[in-house]
């Protein structure tokens, strides 16, 4: 029997994996002599038998050497976010230029849209001219003189990661803490950030729907992170209800804006606070979350923030007049409302639902290669718990200039709205628990 | 999600795979649409979250039809048997010819050596001329004229199993009741036999070492057979020692021959009375085993079941004298004795390791490329339980022209033999139970 199946009978047997048996595997997956068939079938057992903390973080660590190592020492302290994904999720476009100008070096390495839930590099990409795809130098430059950058994930970091996420979506091995975790933060320790915050979001527009399964996963993030030496903290948030009003790409661009203007929605601007205040005091930026809210909350107000996101979009090559004249950015060519079909109150919002229907009118992609149409969205009017009248508009949609809605769309829209009594609307708090 | 994920996952989670789902993923590992690594998946969840007798029943019947299925009904009533295979286990050489020649029709078809146990193919093409790669209307012209028939697996039965086995072995998905039967089944009840005898090995030299093991898949070796409207039944046999004196492929035709002359190693005759009576019995040859018994015992003191054998071997291209001379069968050049270490009682006989060491002078093949050297194998002189003095020999190793053994081989075979007090000596009784 080969190694590899010694070690894949050891796991489906449920036993624990030791560093160089899960090394071996890593390196087998990176150099190509552990096929496909066999990687899959470790993944399966790990998903059936489960991994402790111990297997977990050396999965973790073989995976994130697998590829180059960034050594972000010499900028000093540089700070980073992970958020599990969400509908309508843009706080890292607020929160790493008002780090920035509040003196925080953020360093922020973004994926594209995955499932139901948009992405940073799609949004970015909305700003005519703006790029993502930045290499080391440039990244280091970026953080050096302005405090921020924001980039798409290079090639060189973590290839096992890459064949093995490839592997895991088409062999039902996706939902698994361990092999989420170590995906997650294979990427994220590579790019050698010194804290990390991490968002879980939980609720039906959540990959980890249960809170349970969130507070799973954020323990193994946050304790596996610390393993490494890095600072770490996170939250459980609700996305049980999208994040704010747009749901899109440039419109989600322009509520970013609005925030760092200081006008942005409330669930938004205390998603960033939120995450914000942990960093500003693991950079010792502050003594405490309650000075260190101040103390962003002051960096917003004065403008300074929005200026810092007009200097890093220049910086990487987009307009940065956008921060001025949010029509600069791509803009829908047509707008239909959704109306509730009856009175009452609104008792919940099929929240991934509604990320689907915003990748069928171009807001992301369900293959690799589909087109984004980064003027289509959605703009939220009403909220699980408010009352609406029949007839008053719940939702707009706008449409991009590419876009050509299937028959029946504005009814799937609308049914993903239950409108009933007061009684039955429980929406979670926004911060459901601090990891 | 895609159907194959969908069941993939729905299996990872403990769920219960409906008669669709199984057909649908039997239907594209036999089209190719489900890839290795799907497969792969699929089948580690099979091992990690079992299945129900339904689900097994479903694989089976999905995985028989993905080939040619063979209709036997012209020739009235066939019967087959099949072993989980041990070392040294020969019982359908002479099972076959025997009830052939007590009026029962028989059509076996075989499989080469598998890890440490011999293949009945490999014995038989021993015989000078042999051929068992006989395609269905040969098959079917013997069985009619003959009453018996010993072939090897066709390309066209079962198509499924044979990818899905090549899977297996490489992803460490071998060790799986449901999958096991379904493996063995869906080939055995392609071939239409009406009556199918099991006869489960269990103990240190079997595929089920645990009794356990072998109760579990042999329940569900007869309980699906039954499902298909067939008669079935089986026994629990001891594997904790080889069977008969031979083991090897050209020595086993002889002690094949012996037996057939009624004067076989006692244990191969139960062997064969205890699968043979079952047999005879579905067929309606015997109203009882103690009848069927009676009858196969004065078949076999005839002489009708050697001339049986002569008359198969010779339709079958083979060189019918080596039944009255089985020094025409290929002879070993060399043997070489290993003796007793020391005084006392054969506690244990180490039977998975003295199979490998027959594969290791060319009894089978590590590869499916390997030759075999039909004229190498051992001699069994000593078995568990009795008592030996120093330097009495225990095992005569035969070596066949091609076979020069590694340095320290006879070391090797020696210490699969442990020498201790007679209490510590309990062997299995050969019929452990009946299932």
């Amino acid at each position: 029997m080969s190694l590899i199946v010694r070690t894949i009978v050891k796991k489906r047997d449920g036993g624990e994996l030791s560093e160089g048996e899960i090394q071996d595997f890593v390196t087998g997956v990176t150099e190509g002599t552990v096929t496909d068939e066999q990687a899959a079938a470790l993944l399966m057992a790990i998903c059936c038998r489960g991994m402790s903390t111990r297997e977990t973080a050396a999965l973790t660590f073989a995976m994130m050497r697998s590829g180059e190592t960034w050594d972000l020492d010499p900028h000093g302290f540089v700070a980073d976010k992970h958020s599990t994904g969400g509908v309508g999720d843009k706080a890292t476009l607020v929160l790493a230029p008002l780090l920035a100008a509040a003196g925080v070096k953020t360093g922020m390495m973004s994926g594209r849209g995955l499932g139901h839930t948009g992405g940073t590099l799609d949004k970015l990409e909305a700003i005519p001219g703006f790029k993502t795809g930045l290499a080391k130098p440039e990244f280091d430059r970026l953080v050096s003189t302005l405090g921020c950058a924001l980039i798409g994930q290079t090639g060189s970091i973590a290839p096992a990661d890459r064949r093995l996420y490839a592997l895991r979506d088409v062999t039902g091995t996706v939902e698994s803490i361990p092999l989420i975790t170590a995906s997650i933060l294979s990427k994220k320790l590579a790019t050698g950030a010194h804290a990390v915050v991490f968002d879980v979001k939980t609720g039906n527009g959540a990959f980890m729907a249960r809170t349970d399964d969130a507070r799973a996963l954020g323990k193994a993030l946050v304790e596996t992170t610390r393993e490494t030496g890095r600072k770490a903290s996170g939250f459980i948030t609700a996305m049980d209800r999208p994040i704010g009003v747009a749901i899109g790409n440039a419109n989600e661009v322009e509520e970013s804006i609005e925030a760092l203007r200081n006008a942005g929605p409330a669930d938004l601007l205390e998603n960033v606070m939120l995450l914000g205040a942990d960093l500003m005091v693991a950079a010792g930026a502050a003594s405490g979350t309650d000075e260190a809210r101040r103390k962003l909350a002051a960096v917003l107000a004065s403008g300074e923030a929005l200026e810092k996101f007009a200097r890093t979009i220049e910086a990487q090559g987009g307009d940065p007049r956008v921060c001025e004249d949010t029509k600069l950015l791509p803009q829908p060519v047509r707008t239909e409302p959704v109306v509730a079909p009856s009175d009452g109150v609104i008792t919940s919002v099929a929240t991934r639902e509604l990320g689907l229907l915003a990748i069928e009118i171009g807001c992301g992609r369900t293959k690799k290669t589909d087109p984004v149409d980064p003027a289509s969205g959605f703009r939220i009017l009403k909220k699980t718990g408010q009352r609406v009248e029949k007839g008053e508009p719940l939702l707009l949609v706008e449409f991009g200039p590419t876009i050509h809605p299937a028959e029946g769309y504005m009814k799937k829209v609308e049914s993903a709205f239950t409108i009933g009594a007061e009684s039955e609307a429980s929406p979670l708090p926004f911060m459901v628990e601090r990891l």
